[in-house]
Order: structure tokens, then C-alpha cells, then sequence
């Protein structure tokens, strides 16, 4: 229906980039925050229209897109006021000290704009994570122009929101290099965006496979540049034994739901749940089978996840020591996903790295520990994840430390006595973890400090008052917070 | 002298660094501060005997080593006080909404130590960006263990170093795998140290080809770990023509000071001088010629470097289109570099790579433009750097604004009517910049914000106040400032 964008487009299109950054990056943080705050109101005011179409073209029912358009507009608004809020600018400022021996120069630093920011939109989050979506909204308040890739499986939706930021960039009077959007089915558009000379970072939220080859292209262009890629997360959840004692049906209840909201199509969707095997494991899966036998198959996003989890998941339970303990009572219509829960014995797990990949969709894996060592042994071999859980009492937890300790070195986000599904857009929230969950665990993907990831820092050394960039005068002109000489401050020096 | 460390020792070193990052990622950041006071207080007790066998290692004068000594040890002094205040750690509170619908959980974020980390020497700083200097300082204070790989030109040096650094150790009561100290001259050393499981990151002074071998081991690692190189730069220096009308002896007398300071061995020493081709220029490179030829060749840092310096200053004179316009006066002796300045013009700067490449030592090529349009050609293909500097006046600056830009892009620190050499130590510190300058441009090498290398965000959702981390803790007991439901404040909650 689109046309892939080719070589000649692509080049166009970085150049227009990085011409308008000379001016997007400079224009203040209040019209930056306006023009955010405007594509906030485009997206609203492109109606119900937008939701048919991504309806039809991701299979999500309509109350989870009202959700996650409020949820996209939120982040614009959000980041919009921490633009301005100007926190992440990371103001330092040192006098100058003339008398000192050797004089001391005035020097003041604060974060900028990296560049032209390439943003590859996620299927899961048509809305949230693609076009307008989080890694946009943070480019731009970091005064990066961005060139979103749409996403193949809803390049109409794609449409619609990129309608909606051109109208914005118009009526802002930014110029038209500040946002592009384009279309590229075939792996040579992403590739040609990563290598572009102009492109300065990249944000991508999807597979493994996809974020690594992204990953590995950017590092090796002439002058590498930073790929955020949020990957692979299976988000193990800790049963502790005193939890367990009184509440494993309850704890089952809830897990049922987290395990099959929106079809397990959430990067913190929990797959992995490690208890020890005993009477209240088998009590915890009894209520958790129970709950998910009578949860029907949902139709996932498009055809080739649907695939991809029938495929994974029959892998999954073909593996050598696992078991089917439940599955869905109702049969699977073309392109659902059918929940099922499995388990295997924590020695299964440690020998097999089959056990520990990821399976997108409605599935979770069991592991019976025989003991708490094996619990923390467990532990101690998870690969990076964006969140992990325990279920535990404040006794659990005293008892456990080495086994807290171990989980909490794996995540970015640790959850106690909660489910990991539903990411709250926070300054407080981490979104991201060690690899695979992302390329790079310094910095997450939702909250405004997403921000950071495309800024880096500047530093003006022995220039006067009115050249500086408005966030370094003395004057403080926007009343953010700085430090001056060591102490943090909100007033004029 | 010393023996390279095995695959086996290098195995051992990182498992000892990994069991020790659990206890030192956990202290107070009192204790750490404290510990961080006690390696700079066993650095003066070593005394003279260290300068003098670093001026044996390296010929280094005496007064320039006192110097080095006293700033690494405020370098250690003034990290453990950033340490302490906390600011670093970017604490983020979002307290719960239970009543909301949904409800919001309780959610707080904090800086935690990456893992442990390798720090290769630098050549040029023997203590300041060595064993116990800037990225060693750093980790601590972000908890993590160092290992050390001695720089092979002094290494008797970083013998004396390390002692210190195992006397606060245990002083301290640490464990032993906090800080590692090895030897190795091979190849080898360097790419199992960088490829160990137990690694989490790198930092590295030195080459470009030194630096982008780590970075690309490090990135094809099965897990990828960041790698902070700082490697080439050469320092522009822009002319600008009002300026120059009037001061162009002064501007020369400064540069002839900073081209030949330390025999130019500072990866701030300025490499390039670009002009407007015309008498002022005429009389600054007649004024500068003038001072480089009555500056004597001093002994550079070892041989090695000494004839590094020899074949790229040939290299350099070699291509076409280039003049040599002054050398020393002096003949140079064993191992001494000799003050140089070359000339070009834009075109030839333009065409051709080779004068792109840093010429370690005390040289630097005068660009001629024939127009400012020249100049601001030069500056929009200049590679990354460290620094950037204008020599102009408030006229020039205004007059001139597509070049301010262009030359702000290309830097980390963007410096006004001064001279790149002499780093700073504090805050407002930009030592860093675009690739090649460094392999992130994100990050800084100088100042505490050093610190933020090796820290990751880690969020705690849901947790009673008693067990999360002190920082997060409802009543501040470290009185640090932290962002509570989006406002930044240093008291309770």
C-alpha cells in the first residue's frame, strides 16, 4: 500500500533533519513544550476515525486504544512540562575565581540536543511506542528532530499520527525537516536511516533480533551513535515460601490476569515465575490453571505474531522436562493466541537457554526449585530484564537477602507483592534494564527521563552573560534548578 | 619487570571484583566517601619516592608532577564529596495515588553502580587518569570494584599507586575484590579483561585505535558493555577577524605556551588554527613563529610516543600543499619532540584526510580561508572534539552566527578568547565530546558527573520504606535533593 522510501528519499529526508536541528535545538524550552502540547491536541483531534483504523489494523478493542491514545497524549503533556521544568538540562555552573592561583575560568554546562533522532515504531504499542509516541515525545523536548519509520503492521495509523505532527510543526512555524515520516518494509530502509551520516541516535522498541542488527550497524558506521533498543524481557516473579504460605491462590488470581492481559503482548508481560516445589507451588498453580483454562484465546496484533507464538510456544513446551499444566478451554481462532502455562524443574532451567527466551504472547513457565539455593542459583544466572518481582512477606525478604540481592542485579524496575504489567509514566518509573532488555541499561524508554537519552552535555567556557544559551545566564531566566558551585539553586547567582 | 597477567588470573581478579560489588555497591555513601579520603591521604604518604620514580618512567618534570599528584588528590577528595551529596544518584520519588483509578503505586528510582570495571592507564597522566585518578574515582564513588591495567610506560608508578589504593582497602575493612591492579603488555590482557562475563564497563585514555578496538570488543560481547574512550582530538582554534585585527600578537604569545605546554602531550593541546587568509593572519603566524623557535624540544613521555611523534609530524609536513612556517630553534635530542607549526590552506585542509589526524606532541597546522564562507566549511566538516575554541569579539561573535553554530556541534567544551589546555576539575567540566573525540559523547571524563558512567537507574515499586535503599527512605536520612512527585526538595516526605 506504501511505498518503501529509497536511498534518494532517505538522504533527503536526514538533510532537511539536520538543518531544521540547527534551529529546533536552539528555540526555547517554552516553544518546544507549546509545539509538543500542540501535537498532543492534533492527536485528539483526529477522533474516533483513528481508533477504526488501528482497530482494523492491530486488532486491539477499542477501550485498550482510548487507553493508550490517553496514555500518548499524557506522555506529550508530561514531557512538555518537563521541558520546561528544565531538570534534564543538568545546569553546573562555576564562577570564575580570578584571584585564585591559577585563576579559576567561568565555566557552565548544560545538556543539548544530539542530533536527528530515527525512531522505528513498536507493533505492540501502535500509539504509546510509534509515531507520537514516547521515544518522539523525548526527542523533541531534547530539541531533536526525529524520522519515524511506521510500523508495516499499522502504516495507516502511522499516517494518521504523522498527519497530526506536520499540522503541529505548521501551525508552530518549525521548519518541515523538524519531523519526517516514511514507510520501508524491506530491511535496507532501516539500515539506510542507521548508517545516514546525519542520524545521531536511534530509538526502537520490538525484537531482539531487530534491536541487536540495529545495534550492531550503528556501531559500526565510521562515527558509531547510540541505538536504544528495548528488547527481550521475560520478567521472572519470585515466589518466597512464607508468601506462599497464605496467599498463593490470591497471588495465582492475579498472575492469571497480568499473564493474559492484552493477549501477553506487554514487554513486561511476567513468563517466568520460580517458586518452590511444594504443597502451596501446587496450590499456586491449581488456582493459576484453574483462572487460565477459563480465559479464552484473544487475537493478537497481526498475523505474523500470531505465528510467531504458535511457533515459540510449541518449542517451548517441546523442551525436554516441561510440562503443559494449563491451557485455555476454548479453541484458538485464526491469529489467537491460546494462554497456557507450563513448568519445569529449576535444573531444566539452568541446563537449557531454550527455557529462558522469551515467548511473546499469553505463556508462562513455571520452574519448581527443590530448594531455596536453587531459587537464588536461578537468580543468579537471569539475563537482563526490564522488571522482576518477589512475592514475599517483610519476613521472606529478611531471610532471603542473597536471593534479593541477586534478583534485584538482574531488572531495572523491581516490584514487590504486584504484577509488572502496567507501566506507570513517571518520573520514578525505570523502563529499561541490562542487556537484552535494552542496549543500554543507563537509560529507560517511559517517564521524562527518557529525555536523556538524546541529550549530551555542552560546556561554555569564559563566554559573557548574553552569549550564552538562556538556562546558563545568571539571570536564570527560566527559574529552573541548577547547580551553582556545588549547590543546587532555583535563583538568579 | 612485571609479568602479564594469565587468562586465569584475570578470571579470578573479576570473580573477586563481583563478589566484592555486592558488599561496596551497598555501603553508605559515607563509608565510600570515607574510603575514597582514605586512598587520597595514602597517596601523600607515599611521599617523594613516587615523583621520583614517575620522573624516571616518564621524564616528567618535578614541578609538573606535584601538580598532577595534588589534583588527583582533590580529584578523590571532591568525588567523595559529590558521593555524598548525593545528586548523582537522580532520586526520584512518585508516591501512591491508592484512590486513583487505576491506582498509583508507590514508585522511586535511584543510581546504582553498573558492576565492576576495567580502567586502562593513560600514558600522559601517570596519576591523574591512571591507576587512582578520574575513572577510578568515579567508579568508586558509584560503587563499583576497579581493575586496573597498569600502563606499561610506568608501571613501577602504578605499583606505588595500587599499594595505596590495598592500603585503604583493607584499612577500610573492604573486601579485597574491591580494587584489582595487573600488568600487561600484550593484546591479550586488555581483550579478556574487556570480554570477562563479570566486566560491566570500560574506561580507557589513549589512542583512537586503542579506544575503538575496546569499543568494538566490548559491542560484540554476547553482552554488550559501554566502553568510555577518550581518544583523538585536535582542538580547533577559530580566528575570527575583528578579533584579529587587534590582538593578533596576543592571541600568538598564548598559543605559543599552549601548543608547546607538557611537550604538548594534552589531549586538549590545540592541533589546528584556522584564519582569514590576510596580514592580520600574517602577523600572527609571524608573532607565533617567532615564540615557537626560541621554545626548546623537551623529552617526551617515552620513546614509544617520541617516535609516534616523529613519523606522524613527517607524515604530516609530507602532504601536499603544506608548509612548515616555524620550528624550534633548538636541535632536538633522544626522545624530544620538536615545536612545530605548519601551514595550509582551507581547500587542501578540505580535500584532504591526513589533516584531520591528531599529531600527538607539540604541533599545530595554521589553516588559511580565503573567505569566512571557507572558514565555515572547515568548521561543518570538522570530526568531534574535546574542545573548540573562537578567538573573537563580541562583533565577531554576532556576525558570524552559522559558524558559532557549526563549531558548537563539533565540541564538548566550546571555549571563548582562551586556550584548550588546563582542565578544570569541577562541575561545570565538559571533558568529553563527539566521536572521535570520545566513543560517547553523552558522558564527561572530568568533574563528578564522571560518576554517572557507571551507574544505571534501578526503580523500586511497591516497597515498605524500611527495606529500600537509605536514599529513597521517606526521611532523607542523607539530606540529599530528590525529586518528589515532580518537585525537587532535599527534606522529608
Amino acid at each position: 500500500m506504501y511505498k518503501d522510501a529509497s536511498i534518494q528519499d532517505i538522504d533527503s529526508t536526514l538533510s532537511k533533519a539536520w538543518s531544521a536541528f540547527q534551529v529546533f535545538n536552539k528555540i526555547s524550552l517554552k516553544d518546544r513544550a507549546h509545539f509538543m502540547r500542540t501535537i498532543a491536541r492534533e492527536i485528539e483531534a483526529l477522533g474516533d476515525e483513528l481508533l477504526m483504523v488501528t482497530g482494523r489494523e492491530t486488532n486491539l478493542p477499542e477501550a485498550r486504544l482510548r487507553n493508550e491514545r490517553a496514555r500518548t497524549i499524557f506522555q506529550l503533556n508530561s514531557y512538555a512540562d518537563a521541558c520546561e521544568r528544565g531538570d534534564w538540562l543538568e545546569v553546573r555552573i562555576d564562577t570564575a575565581l580570578p584571584d585564585r592561583n591559577p585563576p579559576k575560568p567561568d565555566i557552565r554546562k548544560m545538556m543539548t540536543g544530539i542530533g536527528p533522532v530515527v525512531v522505528f515504531g513498536a507493533a505492540n504499542f501502535p500509539y504509546a511506542y510509534s509515531t507520537a509516541g514516547g521515544d518522539t515525545a523525548s526527542a523533541f523536548a531534547a530539541g531533536c528532530p526525529v524520522i519515524v519509520k511506521a510500523h508495516p503492521a499499522h502504516p495507516q495509523t502511522s499516517e494518521l499520527m504523522a498527519t497530526a505532527i506536520h499540522t503541529a510543526v505548521k501551525s508552530c512555524s518549525l521548519p518541515e525537516g523538524v519531523f519526517s515520516h516514511i514507510h520501508g518494509v524491506s530491511f535496507e530502509v532501516g539500515r539506510a536511516l542507521v548508517e545516514h551520516p546525519h542520524t545521531r541516535a536511534v530509538g526502537f522498541t520490538g525484537s531482539l533480533a531487530g534491536g541487536k542488527q540495529l545495534f550492531d550497524w550503528a556501531n559500526q558506521r565510521s562515527v558509531p551513535i547510540p541505538v536504544f533498543a528495548e528488547m527481550s524481557s521475560i520478567n521472572p516473579v519470585f515466589l518466597l515460601p512464607q508468601k506462599m504460605k497464605t496467599d498463593a491462590a490470591a497471588v495465582a488470581a492475579m498472575y492469571a490476569s497480568s499473564i493474559t492481559l492484552g493477549v501477553g503482548q506487554f514487554c513486561t508481560n511476567p513468563g517466568l515465575i520460580i517458586g518452590l516445589e511444594g504443597n502451596d507451588l501446587q496450590t499456586f498453580i491449581e488456582s493459576l490453571s484453574a483462572a487460565i483454562e477459563g480465559i479464552a484465546p484473544g487475537t493478537m496484533l497481526h498475523a505474523g505474531i500470531a505465528e510467531n507464538y504458535r511457533v515459540k510456544r510449541t518449542e517451548a513446551l517441546a523442551q525436554s522436562g516441561v510440562e503443559m499444566v494449563a491451557v485455555s478451554g476454548t479453541d484458538a481462532g485464526e491469529n489467537q493466541g491460546v494462554p497456557t502455562i507450563a513448568k519445569t524443574s529449576a535444573q531444566q532451567f539452568l541446563q537449557n537457554p531454550v527455557l529462558h527466551r522469551e515467548v511473546f504472547g499469553p505463556y508462562s513457565l513455571v520452574i519448581a526449585c527443590n530448594t531455596m539455593e536453587e531459587m537464588l542459583q536461578v537468580a543468579r544466572v537471569m539475563e537482563g530484564q526490564l522488571t522482576a518481582t518477589m512475592m514475599a512477606t517483610e519476613e521472606d525478604i529478611v531471610t532471603h537477602t542473597s536471593l534479593t540481592e541477586a534478583i534485584m542485579h538482574c531488572c531495572g524496575r523491581f516490584i514487590l507483592n504486584s504484577v509488572p504489567t502496567g507501566v506507570e509514566v513517571c518520573m520514578a518509573m525505570q523502563h529499561g534494564g541490562p542487556y537484552p532488555a535494552t542496549t543500554d541499561s543507563r537509560f529507560g524508554a517511559v517517564g521524562a527521563d527518557a529525555i536523556k537519552r538524546f541529550v549530551r552535555p555542552l560546556a561554555f567556557q569564559n563566554w559573557p552573560d548574553g552569549f550564552l544559551p538562556p538556562p546558563l545566564q545568571n539571570s536564570n531566566p527560566m527559574g529552573i534548578w541548577r547547580m551553582v558551585n556545588d549547590q543546587f539553586t532555583n535563583v538568579i547567582i
